[in-house]
């Protein structure tokens, strides 16, 4: 079927005013699809397997172990963190980037509990990515820490009432499944009033909006390097300490590359002065540095501007929901199409995603990637679209939409092979 | 100046009667180098590049999200961690490649420490790798051990006296800076007999000699995948856990991909049920099936065939500098050559590496980089020479000693440029 009239060329002519509708030249998909994945797996840059040879073929397989000085692979961590710290906020000096998020995440509770002598209790969201949830657990009994769970908007309650107990509040800035953006000012304003550490999961929110880290005060924060950085597959997560807290803050992992002066090998921990002592061992180069090259991507392109396209992408999106009839609003009783929007409609409250509540998310998903349109599911009911500013076009969220109304009015999400679960989704 | 008459006809007939002579065919390395620092960083297998193409441009450039099931990327860590098995005599389902070996560290020295409930003691050598010792003296830290130094060989009688106390016992199959090989059989039997676990690092071991996990009864182990290996800058680390200790091993870093049912996304931490449980985070994909990859240039290569080789260069390179007049065994009085052999003459005790001490090491090492033969140095005054058995000859071992020859002759290594020390060596 055809989109309404007026769907196209909106479509169009809000494509024609993008600012920045070139930076989706920047990237290589596959002709045809529309891949509303980049919150799982950013799309590969078109520069990046180049860079990627280069590191291989080049820098590994001809200057071999001269790399480390002649390619400075040494400082590859640190200069990916400032590249980073660009889209977060952070001045150079307080990102580096190595370790996957879990392993940053651990680092970072171990030492956020010994910086609050005395409190031994944190505060964290129940709905957190499962990861964040397993790691404090662990990083808790290694503290005789209390976890208590509260959802972002009760967590200044619970600090009015228990905020001098509390060593720190770790959450995460955009929900992984709602795709809800909480108020990282506000709570982190709230977490400083209880004279506790602010700790932000940035997984879904780097390299898609404004973070402001260092102008907010934020004291710690970890992100990913798979999703809207598109550091390829497994990239190295990042770590934000701020500035006055790093000589204070000691790393569990106290690696080698941690160290003042690794090269001295002497037999003492000693951590390096900044940041850098947030390094633990070698980090994995190829990744690494693909990930560094990926976020030249980024190049000339604001976190407002970036920000402004995914609030029109997403706000564009639920537009043609709502027009295309697609979303129930009355009551549960099945005689409408069982969608339900999860992400909310207020700008301000939305991440670059829109999570939409289906009885077959599964096979809603799986139908609409047969379509070529990519999103994924999330536990229990959740059909999850990721709406990566860079590379997507207004004309792929209609395209994204349409293929949603067909699956529906089609009952192609009936199909049985639809319906069977696949390990991995 | 030229070999002595009979060196080159001899490394001849060596190279001619080497079974495994061929395996250099499957590696690119620069026309005219010979590269000892193998045990630095691995050189590049020749079918690489284009296995990271591979990875790069249709796994994530082309099949995006969907790589996880199509190409299998979920079972990638131990996929490589079972072939990494078949090198060090470890049987599928023991090993995990992921995180890097300070990491690794870290997780394997936290889960032993439960191991033993009431024992407060860990041993280790003094002169293991400084990472190793940062992380255990953190890790025990957490733990409220105390750490108590021994070279191996004074391990059996400090086992004898304070064994009862002992939780593990952690070292290094091969001593990174001398060379040295030690006794993982007997060490580990009288690990065992005091009834402690035996924690084995094989960094300087794995891919050149036979390790034989299984069979000896190692408890916890852990080694480099971009040493001998060969897996690329920075490829991750692998961690071994003895079959029956598997249920009771708890890693602390309890990340979603350690979970038994890590899609479930449920709330509580579950660990899998095998050696999978050590996985953390999601791995730095490139890195890791490029280190997959690698792999596959042990093809065909038995460990003890590999062993032989390493054995044949080594003891070909100290009879060189025994022909050259290279080596000092007299009295410090500045007369002779100044190169001391480090690394023990008997086979059984030697790695795939000879050291040499040298008052100006830093300079010598830099100046045989100048004549086209890579080793490193190792503070304060090694030359470390790593002999890669799969892709050296016994040409390339003599060409290395007469350039040591001409080095120390000429003086070459006292030129002020040599003298002056890189940042990273």
């Amino acid at each position: 079927m055809s989109a309404p009239d007026d769907l196209t060329p909106r479509a169009a002519s809000l494509d024609a005013a993008d600012p920045i509708a070139a930076a989706r030249s920047r990237f290589t998909l596959p002709e045809g699809l529309v891949y509303l994945d980049g919150n799982s797996l950013g799309a590969l840059p078109s520069h990046v397997p180049d860079a990627v040879a280069d590191v291989v073929r080049r820098q590994w397989g001809h200057d071999l172990i001269a790399s480390w000085n002649t390619h400075d692979w040494w400082g590859a961590q640190t200069r990916a963190g400032d590249a980073v710290g660009r889209l977060v906020g952070a001045a150079p000096g307080q990102v580096v980037v190595g370790d996957s998020t879990s392993v940053n995440l651990y680092k970072c509770y171990r030492a956020a509990a010994r910086l609050r002598p005395g409190r031994r209790v944190v505060v964290t969201d129940p709905a957190s990515f499962p990861t964040d949830l397993y790691v404090l657990e662990s990083a808790s009994r290694d503290d005789g820490f209390e976890v208590v769970h509260a959802s972002p908007p009760d967590v200044p309650a619970l600090l009015e009432e228990r905020g001098h107990e509390v060593a720190f509040v770790s959450l995460s800035q955009v929900d992984y499944r709602t795709g809800e953006r909480w108020d990282v000012a506000g709570l982190t304003a709230a977490t400083h009033a209880a004279g506790a550490l602010a700790l932000w999961d940035l997984c879904h929110s780097a390299g898609v909006m404004p973070v402001d880290l260092d102008a907010l005060g934020v004291d710690l924060a970890v992100g990913c390097g798979y999703k809207y950085l598109n550091g390829g597959p497994g990239a190295p997560a990042f770590v934000y300490v701020r500035r006055d807290l790093q000589a204070d803050v000691r790393n569990p992992l106290s690696g080698w590359h941690g160290h003042a002066a690794p090269f001295d090998f002497g037999p003492e921990y000693a951590p390096a002065p900044g940041v850098t002592r947030m390094r633990v061992g070698t980090p994995p180069l190829i990744s690494l540095l693909a990930l560094e090259s990926a976020l030249e991507a980024f190049d000339g392109l604001s976190p407002e501007q970036v920000r402004a396209k995914s609030l029109s992408l997403t706000g564009f999106f639920v537009e043609c929901l709502d027009r295309l009839g697609l979303l129930d609003d009355g009551p549960d009783d099945g005689a409408g199409t069982g969608l339900r929007l999860v992400t909310p409609r207020e700008p301000d409250r939305r991440g670059s995603q829109v999570a939409l509540t289906h009885p077959d998310a599964y096979a809603v998903v799986r139908a609409l990637v047969a379509r070529g349109v990519v999103g994924d599911f999330r536990t229990p009911d959740v059909v999850r679209l990721g709406f990566a500013p860079l590379y997507l076009s207004h004309a792929d969220v209609l395209t994204a939409a349409l293929a949603l109304r067909d699956v529906l009015a089609g009952g192609e999400h009936l199909r049985q092979e639809f319906l069977e679960r696949a390990r991995v989704t």
